[in-house]
């Protein structure tokens, strides 16, 4: 989706993809394939770039110094990337920020697992302190002796934390160059499922605008404090009217697809002027509310090709925008969103959830609930 | 700017390229390196497509038809398209259908060329009725003596049309996709300098509604009885608040550049969705005015590269949106465009104008008029 932007601005870019038919390698014309772990892929493709980024967390950080060294652009930088690749760096430095974190500790042996236990009384989330996304790597031990159980047999250092009752979760998402100037967007509330995004909706509705201000500062002054360059979403907590932070992500992020069709700059391309060190753009938005759908794959039905389901989409809903990321049908996978801007809430989340569900499902969620009540009768 | 939209829709690409570095070659990956008139080189780039179409009105029809013959969906077909190519077969059916035209005649001899003189009192405008664009073969004789001139030294055929005193230059956009939905945007108002459209406003500003419409229906009605697929461009003349077609384009067209930034469904988008029968998307505004301005290239400046200009117009004007074809500075040339989505005429007017103007001078419009001023005191 970066590529969409990069074409408009006329910024050329080359890409490392493992695959052939990686989304990005289908859409960008000057693509090497190889392994963002290898010192040496990693190279080829960056000698002679402005800037050099990417859209996971997970490049190994001695490479990227090693291109700093050579001078090469790389953005956001280990000193930054790190604390979104180790949760346990990250609490530690989001606590001596005064950010509000869950209490948490390091989980190296089975005596400090019993001893987190005891003091947050059971309400334990444990998670790897590197490698997960998308609810990998986090576990909701239900005993003491199962969380025992992960101390043995998980392999990654560990960390714990307090499990958080929240209302729901936000998300506040901000960008930053490498001059230090921040733009932050509205504050969205993030619909998670199975430790998946699958609805974002902006702004947060019904957020005290109070709140929404200290979120949206709260993200800003993350942004400066680790010295963040490009897109940062920092997932929070909403309980009782305050905020705690979940995680952050260094990269433009699930909850901010909504702007390529609710704002006047999307993240994609305020992460490549942040990169660039170009000035940033606005993020005001374009619609009262902009509800964004994720279209999860599971139910793949190959008597109805993906375009075919797109068209009948279009047919239902001339104002859902769709879009796809070029992959196949896979239990759990992205396989594209949906986004609708509209005036009312109801009808943005109608027809987004509409859309998304008739694109993975190749039926109407309505005609699925006429049939399921038919049946009850 | 339609591969932009493609990859968003997860649609797949092939470019039929006179030279690799064309813009559009530029951004696709697939791309073949041909000639749109030969007519092995079309069939190679056909052969398997969902739909195949075109960025301009010149590939021969008779090699369309072949494809056509061959089972290849080609939208727009000959019948619809040969009246973007042949200006005289344009106006004969235009007016056929009752369409407002200005008077016109075939120009084939000197003396058809003496006696339209004579009916129009020399209020002459001679167009070669193949080929032109941009202000290309069109001229506007002086005397009789130079419209004799060039029916004696132009070697392609001419018509003649009284040349019309307007008020303004107005575009009514449509798209029809092959089953024949059709959906307009709002007309708006075109500038030209040159021959070449400079600025397009949307709406119109104070267009009365009643003529709105029945712009809007004009161009539905020529969509229709032309059997038009894809975007059509109707470009008027209103006069004393009545209107004329001046020309026909079928494709994504300058004047409907705005929508990328300015309305749920662009034009690039629209296009796309209408030759692959897809059913066509909102043509609501997302904001009440948008502005236009193309950045066309002229006075280069390389010690201020194009990269540097628009970091610049991006610092001063963070809500324009730029968009670069990847093309270098040549006099006259479209090196792009801005878009401005807001709420003032005045502003979006503004500050396009003057992000346009950096574009291409590297320096803003009022440190010259500043400069100009002082040097005048």
């Amino acid at each position: 989706m970066m590529q969409t932007e990069a074409i408009e601005l006329g910024i050329e870019t080359r890409l490392l993809a493992r695959e052939p038919d990686a989304s990005a390698a289908q859409v960008i014309a000057d693509v090497r394939i190889g392994d963002y772990t290898n010192f040496g892929d990693v190279e080829s493709i960056a000698k002679g770039a402005d800037a050099v980024t990417f859209d996971h967390e997970h490049v190994p950080n001695e490479h990227a110094q090693l291109l700093i060294d050579e001078g090469v652009v790389v953005e956001p930088r280990p000193n930054a990337l790190l604390y979104a690749q180790d949760k346990l760096k990250q609490r530690r430095r989001l606590k001596a920020l005064g950010a509000p974190v869950p209490e948490f500790a390091p989980i190296n042996t089975e005596a400090d697992a019993e001893a987190f236990w005891n003091v947050v009384n059971g309400e334990v989330c444990v998670k790897a302190t590197r490698g997960g996304y998308d609810g990998h790597g986090v576990w909701f031990p239900a005993s003491i002796s199962e969380m025992l159980d992960l101390v043995r047999t998980v392999d990654v250092p560990l960390m714990a934390e307090r499990k958080i009752g929240f209302d729901r979760e936000l998300s506040a998402m901000v960008a930053r160059n490498r001059s230090g100037e921040v733009r932050a967007w509205p504050v969205v509330e993030s619909r998670q499922e199975g430790g998946v995004c699958r609805v974002a909706i902006a702004p947060a509705p019904g957020l005290d605008p109070e709140l929404a201000r200290e979120c949206e500062q709260l993200a800003c002054r993350i942004a400066e404090e680790l010295d963040v360059t490009g897109v940062l979403a920092v997932e929070l907590f909403e309980t009782d009217g305050r905020v705690q932070v979940n995680e952050l992500a260094m990269r433009p992020h699930n909850t901010g697809h909504w702007t390529q069709d609710g704002c006047v700059t999307s993240q994609f391309e305020q992460h490549l002027r942040a990169v660039l060190d170009w000035p940033l753009g606005a993020t005001t938005p374009t619609a009262p509310v902009t509800v964004m759908v994720n279209t999860l794959g599971g139910e793949a039905r190959p008597e109805m090709p993906v375009a075919q389901r797109v068209a009948e989409v279009m047919r239902r809903h001339p104002q859902a925008k769709v879009h796809l990321y070029g992959k196949d049908f896979r239990a759990g996978r992205k396989l594209g969103h949906i986004n609708v801007a509209t005036e009312s809430l109801d009808e943005a989340l109608t027809v987004a959830e509409d859309a998304a569900h008739f694109i993975v499902h190749g039926t109407w969620r309505d005609a699925a609930h006429t049939a399921n009540n038919a049946k009850g009768e």
